[in-house]
This record gives C-alpha cells, sequence and structure tokens, in this order.
C-alpha cells in the first residue's frame, strides 16, 4: 500500500521518503464492502479518498429515485465531491463502492498543512488538478456533442478495464444514455 | 485592472503589495475584438486569461461545423483549456471573445513559478481549482439528471445577468437543447 501511494506521488514530483512519511503520517485506512458508502448525500464532505485497491462511484439520484453517474474512480485515483469541499456545505452526491475496497482518506485540513509544508505535493497537487479539470472539460464537451456510439467509443478508450468491472446500467447512467441504447451500441462496438 | 486583479486574489487568500506586483508583472495585457480568438482548435493551450472585462466563451466545433460551448467566462474569472495545458497536446477546443474584451495573459510556466514562489498564491491556485472542479461535477450533474426547464433555472441562479449577454442560440448550446427547447423553456420561466 505504501509502495504503491509512493509510485503514484513519483508520476507527479519528486518525494523523500520523509516526505511521504509525513503525507502517509496523516492517512487512515478505510476498507469498504461493496455497496457500502463513503459520503452520503447531505453530509459535507470533508475528506479526500485515495483509492489502493477497488473501485468506488459518485453519483447523484434524483427526485424519482433514479441514479446518475458523476464519476467512477479505480486503483491510483482520488476521488471526492469538490463542491461541498469548496462551499462547505452539504454534498448533493454519494460516494459509494463498487467492489470491496480499500481507500486512504486525508482530512481536508491536513491536505492543506501538507501542501503548505511540502512543495513536491504543492506541485503534484496542482498537476492533479489541472488533469482532473481538463477531463471534466472534456466529459462536457463529449456529453454536449457526441452522439451514444462516439461516448461509448471514447469511454472504452479511457477507461479500458474498468468497463468489465462496472454494471451495465451504471455505464449506461455515466453516458446519459438508457440501457436499451447502450445495448444496441454495445452490440454496434463488439462487431466492429 | 491592478485594483481589480487584487480584489479578485484578496477574495482566496491574503497578498502583499509585493507579491501581487510580483505577480502582475508577469502579465501581458490582450485587448480582443468582438469575436476575436484568444485560443484556436489545433493549437496547444500554453496561456491562462484573467478577464478583466468582457466576456469569453470556450466551444467545441464538431464535424458538421455545429458549435458546443463548454464554458462561458465573465469579468473576474479565469479561462483556458486544461486538458491541452495538462498534456501539452493541441486544443480540440478553441475560445473567442463574445464582446470587446480585455484580458491578463499568464504563461503557465511563469504560473508554476509565481506559485512556488508565492505561498498565498499556491493558497488561491487551490482554492480556485478545487472550486472549479465543484462547478465542473455539478454541470455533469445537472446534464446526467436535469429536464431542459431545470438546467435553465439552475443556469438562470449561476450566471445571472451574464444570460443577458449571450446569444440565445449559444445558451442553448451550453445547456445541450435546441434552440426552440429553449424559446420553450424561457416562455416558461418568464411567466412564473
Amino acid at each position: 500500500m505504501v509502495d504503491k501511494f509512493r509510485t503514484y506521488l513519483g508520476q507527479f514530483a519528486v518525494f523523500t521518503e520523509t516526505e511521504i512519511d509525513l503525507v502517509l503520517s496523516k492517512a487512515t485506512v478505510k476498507r469498504l464492502r461493496k455497496r457500502q458508502f463513503l459520503l452520503v448525500e447531505g453530509d459535507v464532505c470533508t475528506h479526500s479518498a485515495w483509492i489502493v485497491q477497488g473501485l468506488l462511484r459518485m453519483f447523484f439520484s434524483d427526485h424519482t429515485g433514479k441514479e446518475h453517474t458523476v464519476e467512477f474512480a479505480v486503483e491510483n485515483n482520488f476521488i471526492s465531491d469538490r463542491q461541498s469541499q469548496s462551499t462547505g456545505k452539504p454534498s448533493l452526491m454519494s460516494i459509494d463502492a463498487l467492489e470491496n475496497s480499500e481507500v486512504l482518506l486525508f482530512a481536508l485540513d491536513d491536505v492543506d498543512h501538507l501542501i503548505e509544508t511540502i512543495p513536491s505535493l504543492a506541485k503534484m497537487s496542482r498537476r492533479a488538478s489541472t488533469s482532473q479539470i481538463g477531463f471534466l472539460q472534456n466529459r462536457i464537451l463529449l456529453s454536449l456533442s457526441m452522439s451514444a456510439d462516439e461516448k461509448y467509443k471514447v469511454m472504452r478508450q479511457q477507461y479500458g478495464e474498468l468497463m468489465q468491472r462496472v454494471p451495465q446500467h451504471m455505464i449506461a447512467s455515466y453516458l446519459g444514455v438508457t440501457p436499451a441504447t447502450l445495448s444496441r451500441v454495445r452490440k454496434k462496438y463488439e462487431q466492429g
């Protein structure tokens, strides 16, 4: 787990062992069973979760109870509701585990302090944020401009083997299409 | 212009005069006429623009030439294609001015260096990024889960008077609805 996190950080910047130890000293390990919630709609999102192992999703339940998938996150990624973190207001979304998972939880105050103390972490955080903003801008571009077929194709490229780990109705809800449309699109894709 | 930028920075963190002078020393003032491009699809996005005055939009042109609005940005906001910035690859999107505008341009390398030099700027950058990620996550949530009526209502709340400054077909393209649908929704909204 420590090695995985060290490798992850090393992608973005150079860290000393002492710095990595300091970061890890602020982490709480949490195990989640499949279907267990990490964040429940209505609670304020006070932590960021880095996924050691497993698969989480962030979703919104509309007034009919239908669930809309905003994000999937697998190993080596962070997940959190940034709007709730940014405003301090209750989250509109929930985060749950789609598989038995293990995460490292970091309290926001600790993250702020760590970033102020460790320049490499500040750099890593900036790069990760820029990359996430780019990903979300691109997701909006896709949702506005592309057909179901094209969106599915891009999702296959971006998510690869994740697609095998997620129930089809959640992939449909991520793409904003009906399960019937997804089924048609998949058949077409698989036939090449 | 200097005062406006100082007020903007002051919302996020405390800066000394020297720090603000240092930040401003890296800015290039650029005036854009209405319809002028700041970034053209196919170019790498190497700068972030802070809008002193005016209105810009970032959009994607699909293969039929139809334009899809990913972001609007008015005074006191930054705009840039973060995916191109993050990957160093050519932008899929363009940024143009919808009004005569004035922006401060910051080269990415300068921003990196400034953030490493000025702790308050690092804090400001983190807060602004968290807020932007939250906004984009929320935008995805809306686009997946809400009707045209609801999306329009939320956009009115978020953008207020901006809505008067933008042509209707661009608002429709931001919401991902047809101009005819937008026209119906607006009538309904205005009748209360």
